[in-house]
């Protein structure tokens, strides 16, 4: 049994919280509203500002509330296994990211919490996927990427084991390439070439 | 049909010579070897030097043998839709690609090549995929971007007709999202975590 935070409870927070806890672990949602926390599944429930219990913290909100967590919970995230999953997407132009070019959300995050191991995980699935285990006949493959081996092995266990397909896909520097192609499968969606349930599937 | 030249007889070459030729096109197949551009599976063949005869202009070759194309062809581009399909992975360091972080090797070949309509296409398909139209059970895929919309249509209209799924993926600028997913697909590819002959499927 793992214990997991997962902070944000809308459809991303609410899909992992579902799979993690029938999985039989510990999972505490923390979300600004009380009610949504409460109602995602998970096996503990709070708001924003209460002490955090897991020992992996899952970053379950849009990039632009991050600053808003690390307000929070810059002191608390130390030691801790933090997941990033956002697409930093520009919300005004729809083309481009609001990282730098040679750098990614994760990358910033990382810089702002030396004390955590992040890592960058499930930004290119879609909630749809990550609740069904499936993207149109495959299985959903969560790609991982972090320079922290134990907290990456950590997190691809806790993956494995509530039924879905992780995969190392190499160090933090490979977040770039995973938040390009978050990127890239969401303006697809956008644009109707592809589902907002099935996506890029990765085949073995 | 449309009159076709793709430069390089490797596996990439190969496997579209074949497939366009055999929808009825005219496929002239240009390498260093003439004895391999024969092998190829066009319509015509000849070496490096030779006139081109295509409209559509496929440039099959690795990133570092892009400077002997232009060398050779610079001015016989002009006027053509001139098709990338090159992945710059640094062959070194295999850590990351061999363009500006906020640029990609399409971007440096439209802006060498400013009278010619430069479309990034085929570089997130490995070769097996284009041969046999299959990626682990759903349609190999081909993500074509670029600026011309009337060059877009044209190698779309190409490759649907061909047998293969395209999709538009947006302007020349989404190269550096296609160029990150073709660097992950082979760092995958390599390590295992996927197969040469599957990688990334896009479910409708």
């Amino acid at each position: 049994m793992t214990d997991i935070t997962i902070i944000g409870a809308g459809n991303m927070g609410s899909a992992l919280a579902g799979r993690f806890s029938s999985a039989g672990n510990s999972v505490q949602v923390l979300a600004r509203d009380a009610a949504k926390a409460n109602a995602a599944g998970g096996t503990a429930a709070g708001t924003i500002g209460d002490a955090i219990t897991g020992s992996i913290v899952i970053l379950a909100v849009p990039y632009p509330a991050l600053g808003e967590i690390f307000t929070a919970y810059a002191d608390a995230l130390a030691g801790k296994i933090v997941v990033d999953m956002t697409n930093p997407v520009n919300g005004e132009t729809f083309d481009g990211l609001d990282v730098p070019a040679d750098a990614s959300a994760a990358a910033e995050i990382a810089a702002k919490l030396p004390s955590a191991s992040v890592l960058k995980a499930f930004n290119t699935n879609f909630a749809a996927t990550l609740a069904t285990g499936d993207v149109a006949g495959t299985p959903t493959t969560v790609l991982v990427a972090g320079d922290d081996a134990d907290a990456k092995s950590a997190l691809t266990d806790l993956i494995a084991s509530s039924g879905l397909r992780a995969l190392d896909a190499g160090s933090l520097k490979r977040a770039r390439e995973l938040e390009a192609l978050g990127f890239l499968q969401i303006l697809l969606a956008a644009g109707e070439k592809t589902s907002w349930t099935s996506g890029f599937a990765l085949a073995k």
